[in-house]
């Protein structure tokens, strides 16, 4: 017989009957039921009962066992009676009578409760974190997350891509967030950076002519705790293709992302072909480049009906601003006072003057608009709002209005809160589509400059030709986002791999080919030999993970993760250096006063 | 048509003939053959045969390209000649005839040859990774390693293992090599360390239920440069087990190492079942604890038959210290003198005083072992080693002899060194075996201190009664390496998960409770917590690739590495911090004066 085990706490079935077997595992419950000791003993695979009699010989070592204790057990195996079958557990036809029991690891008094997952302090969970993922819920979650990653590259390899590695001690990017550092020790004064992407390698790698690149890529960004992002190290399915246009990126991944949340998506619902929506259009329909679609409501501009009415604030919006328009929120169901009158308040605070409404009822056996802003622009311009819109008798209509560019966000988030609200949001599913043409660049207020709104490294739709003689705030390049309810799941892009219209895309930022030269070395200097046109994108493992597990929280998906001060209670991260390794590193502290 | 091609440069076969196809990859060479163009185009799947000939529409473009231009081909398929065909190419029944050229990425003049991969200085090489790894055999390597770890993947995930992602910013950890710090922008004076190894993870992984887990993991050490090993990071397979015994671990991964050899060897036999060699056998009969198996030689002790003989150099330091052996190094068909002087001068040149020997040769009809050792101790005793050895006609025997702890790795460099020699090693396979039983302390003779010899973290055998009662250097632990061809390919142990016989077992080197408890906290105090028996293993997966792909370089098998001064000469790193960066980051350089 094993040493620790003949089968695991999952295994047995009717079918074992009358054997003698050997199980090890924690005690995750124990209970005395007139004398006779029932041990719930659990492992990695799943809940074994097991029964002891005050006559076995292992009823004494079974009287002492505590939760969480580690103990291996020999017993017989035995049909349970129909009324005591737990048709919820694998193993609820059988329960195993003890004959021996082994103390294989004590437990001390636990600092937190394992059986029944009741919540619990955040710091105590990170601290005992090895008790922590015992529980059910969270042990079960990165189960999970090593399947949907093992999917990953299963379905990658399948299309003919390799996975390659790339370096993590690497060259600061002077790009996007915060970079760590790590002092060279034999290279006084100069540090590595650990990669915030593997952008420039996956782009190295096919200027080396490797055609299909992907890889489960380690990421690391210096930023100040977020509550939707870890602090430190995140996860990225990174991918690279060489001779392809956007299309075979979405026609590649399309399948790979449809076939992981069906595989995981516990029977609900996903996507079967993946909108294609232009950034504008999404902006102007959903208020937002990451639209939730499974809410229905989809937002159209009124400004029409809206000019030389009757309702004055908008109207005089629209003839001092040839920028102003209206657009209407649809709210189907949301036809009460109550409801429009809630959502107004909502708005007020959320720092709006208000939410104007039109509802419609019917009055005296005719439909009727009702609301201040109806009555204003009058019934005719009313009737014609709810005919654009398709609404009727119990439907009701928001609208905002101003600069677009100002408002949309939260014309964006007033209509999630209509959806919410009215339940127009079917939970239940995966909805998942493609933002496509986004602008290449964007102008920042707060300096009063042009600066790329994505990635610097993308083409530019038109080339450099758009770049010459276009309005760089109405380029548009190749860059898309994949978005899953409501959350950016992917993002990609064409590459520019074009020097020269590399180069010219850095000068409408204001900044120089020796600054190019200088920060993008090792990119420019490849782009100069042969450069294959080539495009992928990266998508966040931790966002796919959370969704896929119906986790609000990250540390729920995550095995060993720091807290919100970046720190690492489990194994004291970060900590004082010795002065010897401060040496050796050829730095020193400089500490706050 | 697909915008940049309708096949790869590896694809086209003889049914393609009349097809009008579209081809993009890069110019592997140019050849004028009497005003016809021969263009060898390459991509990441193969090469293709381009023709472009005067009349073509493409001649004016064909004429301009250069090597590894990057370049798009319209053109038709034709079914070459027979005198034309090239068998060694899978395209090589066919040719392109050109009818477009687009160049989609020009190249500069090359700063290293791509085509025929002459021999290159390393820092050229380096700096422009992206052109040397289009040559074949870097190509080919690199892909073979993506391989090989998709199969170490795809093997593990069959037998049950899922691979955990282990932090990557985690803390320092006291034992073994320097680590990699990074400084803390969050809490100043403190910093964060990468993983030399996830060993106290995956420990963790266990006390936290999860039974078999496995990983690609990435380890860091700040290590001085040496020839074997690239600075900074290298790769592991690392892997543990729960409610295992030392038995389970080696035959749950001998399959799996045998598997990924057989399926990359290229035809080349691998061992069946690995023998399983203890360390002290090891030892004693090869001379390293990393024995090369196809190597047939065993050594033997024949301190016996030089007790008391005429050969005094020897029988004198048999007499003198009860620890002295004479060990024999058998020879087959190394009986010549020539070559038993040349095997002395080798040993002279090892600054070993000389090598003792005996040959075998017919003189008279009569078998006669020859030199001056056999003239000292006489026919009788020459004739007892002969046999103990099984030695004929045409062989001889080396011998060393003193105390074998200082002379065994000597023993084991001339074993190798005859071996070679004679041609008695058989290149072409793979013999793996394990090394079972290393001695769990060892003595340094430097600070005259006992200290672990291997994995502190490894259980004793015999447990805390051995630590309690025997004497330490007499102690082995369970603890094993895996080795090839004279390469440890992987090491592991079962751990020592019971903190009473931890404490124990620290004491013996000299460390207190204390220690234990804030070197290693998280681990420590896991094992207060109901901790399981568990063991495992890591296999060095650079090691094993450079083995598969025959390469003598890591830089051979490595897709981006640093050179041996810790430089990335590519991306530039290490290189200059920010002021900025430094005053976030809370240090200062000291530069050395």
């Amino acid at each position: 017989m094993h040493r620790y085990r003949t089968h695991t706490c999952g295994q047995l079935r009717e079918t074992h009957a009358g054997e003698t077997v050997r199980l090890s595992g924690w005690v995750h419950r124990v209970r005395d039921h007139g004398g006779l000791l029932f041990i719930d003993l659990r492992d990695h695979y799943g809940l074994t009962q097991i029964v002891c009699d005050p006559d076995s010989p292992a009823f004494k070592v079974a009287e002492a066992v505590r939760s969480e204790w580690c103990i291996k057990i020999d017993g017989i195996v035995k049909k349970r009676t129909a009324e005591t079958v737990n048709a919820n557990l694998s193993t609820g036809h059988i329960e195993v009578f003890a004959q021996d029991i082994e103390v294989l690891g004590v437990a001390k008094e636990l600092p937190l409760p394992v059986f029944g997952e009741p919540e619990y302090p955040e710091d105590i969970r990170l601290k005992y974190r090895f008790l922590d993922l015992r529980r059910e819920t969270l042990h079960a979650n990165i189960v999970k997350r090593t399947q949907i990653i093992a999917t990953m590259r299963e379905r990658m390899t399948e299309i003919g891509f390799h996975e390659y590695t790339t370096p993590i001690l690497t060259a600061s990017s002077p790009e996007g967030a915060r970079d760590f550092l790590v002092p060279s020790r034999i290279h006084p004064g100069k540090f590595y950076a650990l990669p915030q992407a593997p952008q420039q390698f996956k782009q190295l790698l096919m200027m080396a002519g490797f055609d299909r690149y992907f890889q489960i890529a380690p990421c690391f960004r210096d930023e100040d705790p977020r509550a939707d992002r870890l602090p430190g190290e995140f996860y990225q399915l990174d991918l690279e293709m060489s001779f392809v246009t956007q299309e075979d990126v979405w026609n590649t991944m399309e399948p790979v992302l449809r076939g992981i949340f069906e595989k995981f998506a516990d029977g609900k619902p996903v996507s079967q072909k993946f909108r294609r929506i232009p950034y504008d259009t999404a902006i102007r329909t959903y208020g937002s480049d990451k639209p939730d679609l499974r809410n229905p409501i989809e937002m159209q501009a009124v400004t029409e009906h809206f000019a030389g009415s009757g309702f004055k604030v908008f109207a005089r919006m629209i003839e001092a601003d040839p920028k102003a328009e209206v657009w209407a929120i649809p709210a189907k169901t949301g036809g009460s006072r109550a409801f429009c009158d809630r959502m107004n308040s909502w708005a007020q605070q959320q720092g709006q003057p208000g939410l104007g409404y039109i509802f419609w009822r019917t009055e005296n056996g005719a439909l009727e608009g009702a609301g201040p802003v109806a009555k204003n622009i009058g019934p005719e311009r009313t009737e014609a709002v709810r005919q654009q819109l398709g609404l009727d008798d119990g439907d009701a209509v928001f609208f905002v209005a101003g600069d677009p560019a100002k408002f949309y966000k939260f014309a964006g988030d007033a209509r999630t809160r209509v959806g919410t609200d009215l339940n127009l949001v079917d939970k239940d599913r995966f909805e998942l589509c493609w933002i496509v043409d986004f602008p290449f660049y964007e102008w920042d207020e707060e300096t009063k400059t042009l600066d790329f709104a994505h990635n610097p490294f993308s083409m530019p739709q038109g080339g450099i030709e758009a770049l010459n003689n276009q309005d760089p705030l109405t380029i548009k390049a190749y860059q898309y986002d994949a978005v899953c309810n409501g959350f950016e799941i992917a993002s990609g892009s064409i590459r520019n791999q074009l020097p020269e219209t590399m180069v010219k895309a850095f000068e409408l930022v204001g900044r120089s080919r020796e600054d190019v030269e200088r920060d993008f070395g090792g990119l420019y200097r490849a782009f100069q030999y042969g450069a294959p046109p080539h495009g992928g994108m990266a998508a966040g493992v931790d966002r796919i993970v959370m969704l896929l597990c119906g986790a609000q929280n990250l540390r729920e998906i995550t095995l060993f993760p720091m807290n919100q001060q970046a720190e690492d209670l489990l194994m004291g991260a970060p900590s004082d250096p010795t002065p010897k390794a401060l040496r050796e590193l050829h730095i020193r502290l400089n500490l706050p006063a």
